[in-house]
């Protein structure tokens, strides 16, 4: 999901590109094209108008409490200035409908109303305009609509993500209100609703597991269109690291191989003159690369297609992506100095691994990089190839000692020696050092209030699996429960982007 | 053509109306139904984008200069807070459409343009929010749209009325801005381009009833759509007493009689229980009356029908609507007094006659029901019936004189012996005293400062014609060339729904 009003800064190396040239392979595009989904729709109505209240109980401050009933609405007449709030109850993708009757002696003037899409309160509880961001204000979730010759149904061309829908009558006449009815939503997703019924993994009574888990699943759902979107409300496209994370929890849920395979050659379609990939594409209005690149992401690229053959079994697709996944390692280890260290200044290129402000990559940077080296092996051993990777995986794992301080017990990056959660997580899951050691670097850094924390779900991951994998199973539990659990009590129907427990402006969504 | 921020009353009388049943003749809506033009439509694109610069000379007082040529224009990028005005030279009914063309390594966000749609200078020089009226503010010509996977054609769904189109570009993204080119309009008319220039009746070389000429014939061309529009920028509704006008116009020029007929039908299709007929039928969604209701418009349906076989030749549907000619005079009839005089108070019905403040309608309203008890008496000679309002016509040209003052030389009206232009217009159409008589009244109501001045081009046209019908040919061209030549002089490339030379403000559009 996507935050409307971010406020953070792009960093400097996005702002001045020159772009590498992009190859086109037009079998891959193909391949991608046969595998586009025809998406699965289903209605979805409100459940009721709602009336949002001032509670200091709530994380956002406020509840929306029922006002009306949908059949109540139905007989309510709205004219200029007026307005209301719909609850869906949670949170939808799809597309807005709405029957718009006359009460009055004449229908002489169109209907003008401002529609909004929230995913939270905020978003219809403020007023989006004016709304400061370098993200592009194109993306506010409002519209505004002239309708003629009432009464009429009224479809929203467009698809939107959102919980709740608020209405602003700008106007209709002196002789004439509207009435609403029959509002729906034509939602739409690649994973059918029995499909998502079906899914039935957790073997637990525990509430608050059941409860993060049916979120996941929802926020997954709501992602999977006719590629894995990083979120369904703004920009709506394929990362690369993003898609890695959807990937995995869809093997085990809804195991839609066949849109991880379209993703894994959309990406593949597009390699740049350099051989590395691009962090992310485009599908409309025809399949394209962004200029973004991410050297973290390039190079998930092979684990990726790892993954996807291991859940699928589907070797064939491995052996053809083959070189494209030797070509996605390159860049990244162009970074490795004499002794197998990772230098984030060898070159510009962007290393994200999270949005938290002022991250030192060169540790974590580190751990994606040789983890990534060991996953390629392991494919390769999948096709037949020798793996490519042994030396450095060697190199590197004797190289990552070089970023752990014993006297702290964590690994340090950067000249400042910067404690932080997710170098700890990405050399854990690199497996520099034996489970004991890793797990106790990670939850030291979790215990050091100077570390720099993760920010973004895609970052917390990470250290959630470093835990599980390194036998803290109850830490990566403890850490779900207040992390994702926290989402979850603070009203999440889907997982945001940003999430801080103390500060509801500044988190969601 | 529609002002958008109009400053009018509503009359008392229209704000509370107890609407009578209609009722609804199938057999009439069917006739009307079948005679549904199928409009034709041509392309034409803007001439230039301009910027306006102050100029005293100028009516508005301002000009728009030509800033870039179209082809300029296709290779400017346009981004966040940038703007232009499009000129297409002259007035334009019909639908826009452009292509977006993309500058940038990214397309990664929609791109939202505001859209306005202007008539004069001052709709897309000024802001049109907030706009202070009580005529819906959902006729304001502007659209706020959102368009997503550029490159793209944009096609805007609705129709628009202009000459001049400002778009503002709301927002693209940091990574594009965006190109606009092929924009064009698919103009909309039941008059075909062969039509209109195949029309040769000005046996003139005075530059200025040329000029005059070509824009009243633009206006009927840019109102005959699917009925004849009172104005194609805003309610775009069939009115009686427009229709009559355009009618007669379009007689002169035009000659397409069967959308002259369709009209007929619609009204005869919706009368009320009364026997009366609406001022205004609505065509969408579906065929229905409006709840608005004028005396004279109902009384003018009789000589619309005179003035349409005669012109036509058709007199199988003066035959057919023969009953509802009847009809619709009766209300009209309740007027008059015991004398045969028009009493305005006898209903709370609204006599319309001008938009002009304060006028009294007694003299004039006499004369207007006078007028179409004549026309609807000649009418019956043509279907073979006796004359039905000889009687009538007979006490009320005697009961006429009561409104003339002979010290004055003019009609006067109601208690306060009101002397208005309209009076003198009506009561000289209807024929009440010899052409003389009637010709220096009308002359001495528009010598006099005193005298409620007409407002609209509507009762400009009956002072004219009053003029010109009682030998005053001469005094009917001064009067053409100060208000309707203002209005070409004042940059009119159709004629206004007001005028006032003194204020460019009050007075468009």
């Amino acid at each position: 999901m996507g935050s409307i009003c971010e406020v953070l800064e792009v960093p400097e190396n996005q702002k001045v590109e020159v772009v590498p040239k992009t190859i086109f392979n037009h079998g891959f595009a193909r391949i991608a094209e046969e595998l586009t989904p025809i998406l699965h729709e289903w209605i979805d109505r409100p459940l009721s108008v709602v009336e949002f209240q001032p509670d200091p109980e709530e994380f956002f401050k406020c509840k929306g409490l029922p006002k009306y009933t949908i059949e109540q609405l139905s007989s309510i007449s709205y004219g200029r200035g007026d307005q209301f709030i719909l609850d869906f109850g949670s949170h939808r993708v799809g597309y807005l409908s709405f029957h718009l009757s006359v009460d009055g002696v004449n229908i002489d003037a169109p209907a003008r109303l401002r529609i909004t899409f929230g995913e939270i309160p905020y978003d219809v509880t403020d007023n989006l305009h004016p709304c400061n961001t370098w993200i592009s204000t194109s993306w506010l979730p409002d519209e505004v609509i002239n309708v003629d010759w009432l009464p009429t149904d009224v479809e929203m061309p467009r698809r939107y993500a959102f919980r709740y829908v608020k209405i602003e009558i700008i106007d209709t006449s002196q002789k004439y209100k509207i009435r609403f009815s029959d509002i729906k939503i034509r939602a739409v997703s690649a994973v059918s609703p029995p499909t998502m019924s079906g899914v039935d993994i957790l073997k637990t009574s525990d509430k608050e597991l059941v409860s993060i888990d049916r979120i996941s699943q929802e926020t997954l759902r709501n992602c999977m269109q006719t590629v894995f979107e990083d979120g369904p409300r703004r920009d709506r496209r394929l990362w690369m690291g993003d898609l890695r994370l959807q990937a995995l929890t869809n093997y085990c849920t809804f195991k839609d191989y066949s849109l991880v395979k379209r993703c894994l050659y959309m990406f593949a379609a597009l390699p740049r003159e350099d051989g590395s990939i691009p962090a992310c594409v485009f599908e409309k209005p025809k399949l394209s690369a962004a200029s973004d690149y991410i050297v973290d992401y390039d190079a998930l690229f092979g684990p990726t297609v790892y993954e996807y053959t291991v859940a699928s079994g589907d070797v064939q697709t491995a052996i053809e992506l083959w070189p494209t996944v030797i070509s996605s390692m390159q860049m990244a280890l162009l970074h490795l100095d004499k002794a197998g260290k990772f230098n984030p200044d060898a070159t510009k290129a962007w290393k994200f691994l999270d949005w938290s402000k002022g991250l030192d990559t060169a540790a974590g940077m580190h751990g994606v990089v040789l983890f990534c080296c060991k996953e390629v092996n392991k494919l390769a051993l999948l096709v037949s190839k020798p793996p490519p990777f042994l030396d450095i995986v060697e190199k590197m794992t004797a190289a990552a000692m070089s970023f752990y301080d014993p006297s702290l017990g964590v690994f340090v990056s950067g000249p400042d020696r910067q404690i932080s959660w997710i170098s700890q997580a990405w050399l854990a899951l690199a497996g520099v050092a034996d489970a004991e050691t890793c797990l106790t670097a990670i939850k030291a850094a979790m215990a050091n209030p100077e570390a720099v924390k993760p920010l973004t779900p895609y970052a917390y991951h990470h250290v959630a699996e470093g835990l599980a994998r390194c036998g803290g199973q109850e830490d990566c539990l403890k850490l779900m429960r207040e992390y994702w659990g926290g989402m979850a009590r603070a009203g999440a129907d889907t997982f945001w982007e940003f999430f801080d427990s103390e500060d509801p402006r500044s988190s969601p969504i």
